[in-house]
């Protein structure tokens, strides 16, 4: 009987300490990183606003849902997406596995590693080197090879890990959100399984809160017996556009609470969650720092890009429907962890 | 300074009392339904050996997964899945609203309200109804739809809401492995909107943890120029046989550690995850007690039947794979909660 009552009293000791550190938490910046000024000031109202007892905006824990695209949102873009200069790296060993590739196109140029080339090549042909990338082997064996590249693979401007790229402010954000019941997923037109991989580590955030482009899989038997699951090239959802809301009933069955987006593919996800009843946040962070990141749109007369589009029709939609702009520029005081 | 002291010291104190009650709950009988044999011991068992620190076969509460069939794992399948009750009950409302339905089968026939011809309409009829009255509406009026017929429906026999309708045994276990940090899943051959309405209430299980047979969805504009989303006909994904582990991919992203099913469906859910590495519980619900709730198989004898079959073949298979069989005759002390 001692040892039980002993037992109790630690873990209520424990738990005691941990209520009064979530506690000295909330009383210090929960945003360091962010300046004061509108857009701070809009994430901190939101969660009073929804987590405060006896708000008429008062969210129950259990709807708390908040959803963040990844790509250009979360961590950096440019010049191209994580995810294509990794299906990029893995075409040398495609083309080992299966010689008679390096002849057809579009493996033919991605081998020439002449890069103006590869940037060129077309939507259709991309596709193709993605599905041979991201298709046809066990989801285990898929697994481990990311993690693999992850690993080894660097940013080519700040040569380093591509998880270590990830926005500091953004990262102060699903912490806060977290500590205030909020369930964050990451909602993003990458692959599903891709980013799964990383999610946990780099944001916190489990596979089963990572909603993405899809592919089906097959459910086989090994050599050995064993029952495993094959990556098929069948799309189930293209998480992009209207995409986003519709993935995010799929895997979700809730409109969120919050969302974050920066470009054209997350225009639906931010009105769909909007349009929602009571206090909800749109949130839509604009790239207009090239000396510390990129400074791309067209809006507000930024350079144009194809990688993570914002038309200054889409800024101006946005404005109108109350969505608040964040400014990477003026809003954030620091962009990276490693800074 | 004063207030903020004593809201820290009142949740400390609410923290700590419910560490002492979580501890008390532990030191009691978690599974006070159950008769003590086999399948209880190796729920016990099974909980001990993933959850003790220092277990060779401790799992980190984040990769805890445990997930459930819901018709006849969780509440009654006989004689009729509940959902399929819903879908011939929305029939008549149907018809109003396109009366030259009435003429059309298998509407004609089921607006006839014979029984015996009802029963026997071919599966592609049902696909029909299914189609009917699963789709062609938004989420949320499906959502209102499904509440009010849930509020009214009563099963025949036992004359209660179907909700009523689980089995204690198993909430008993739901409830036991989220005490230690399982997440639980529904992962059901049923439509995963429909059984959402009712999970969190019926369960404790949330929207985002059930996976079901799901069809995909597409974003609109109504009239007032909100964005909706309406149910289309097109099938993502048959969440039966394989289409389970591959729902368990699509929507978790980790092999579960714990399953419990009770028919053919599930054999795939069951051999996946058993055939992961460590320790992991395999359960296959046997309906075996005509008098308090079903007898059908046809294992070991049983009545054969067409909902909710199991055969011989699986039940040897199981037990040659380690699955453990519950009796519901002799394992569940009492098999309602109303009882």
């Amino acid at each position: 009987m001692k040892t039980r009552s002993s037992a109790q009293f630690v873990r209520a000791l424990l738990l005691a300490s941990l209520a009064v550190a979530t506690h000295a938490f909330a009383q210090t910046d929960p945003l360091p990183s962010w300046n004061d000024g509108a857009a701070k000031k809009a994430i901190l109202d939101f969660v009073q606003a929804t987590t405060r007892q006896g708000s008429p905006s008062f969210v129950p824990p259990a709807e708390r849902i908040a959803t963040f695209d990844q790509d250009g949102t979360l961590w950096v873009e440019h010049p191209i997406y994580s995810q294509v200069a990794y299906c990029l790296d893995r075409v040398p060993d495609l083309v080992k596995a299966k010689p008679e590739l390096a002849k057809v196109e579009p493996f033919k140029t991605v081998m020439s590693g002449n890069r103006e080339a590869i940037a060129k090549l077309p939507l259709k042909d991309l596709e193709k080197i993605l599905v041979a990338t991201l298709t046809g082997m066990s989801v285990d064996d898929f697994d481990a090879e990311v993690k693999k590249w992850l690993a080894r693979a660097k940013d080519p401007r700040w040569k380093r890990p591509y998880t270590d790229l990830t926005y500091q402010p953004m990262q102060e954000v699903l912490e806060f959100l977290r500590a205030n019941s909020y369930k964050t997923y990451i909602v993003t037109g990458g692959g599903q399984d891709f980013v799964r991989v990383y999610a946990e580590a780099t944001y916190g955030i489990p596979p089963e809160q990572v909603v993405g482009t899809v592919s089906g899989t097959s459910y086989k038997y090994g050599k050995d017996g064993k029952p495993y699951l094959l990556k098929d090239p069948k799309l189930l959802l293209n998480d992009d556009n209207a995409g986003k809301p519709e993935g995010i009933h799929l895997m979700i069955g809730r409109r969120p609470y919050a969302a974050f987006g920066n470009s054209g593919g997350d225009r639906q996800m931010l009105e769909y969650t909007k349009a929602g009843a009571g206090t909800r946040l749109a949130m839509l962070v604009l790239h207009d720092d090239s000396a510390r990141e990129y400074a791309y749109g067209p809006a507000r007369g930024l350079p144009p890009t194809k990688v993570g589009t914002l038309t200054q029709a889409l800024y101006d939609e946005g404005k109108k429907h109350g969505w608040i702009v964040v400014s990477m520029k003026d809003d954030w005081k620091r962009i990276f962890t490693f800074e």
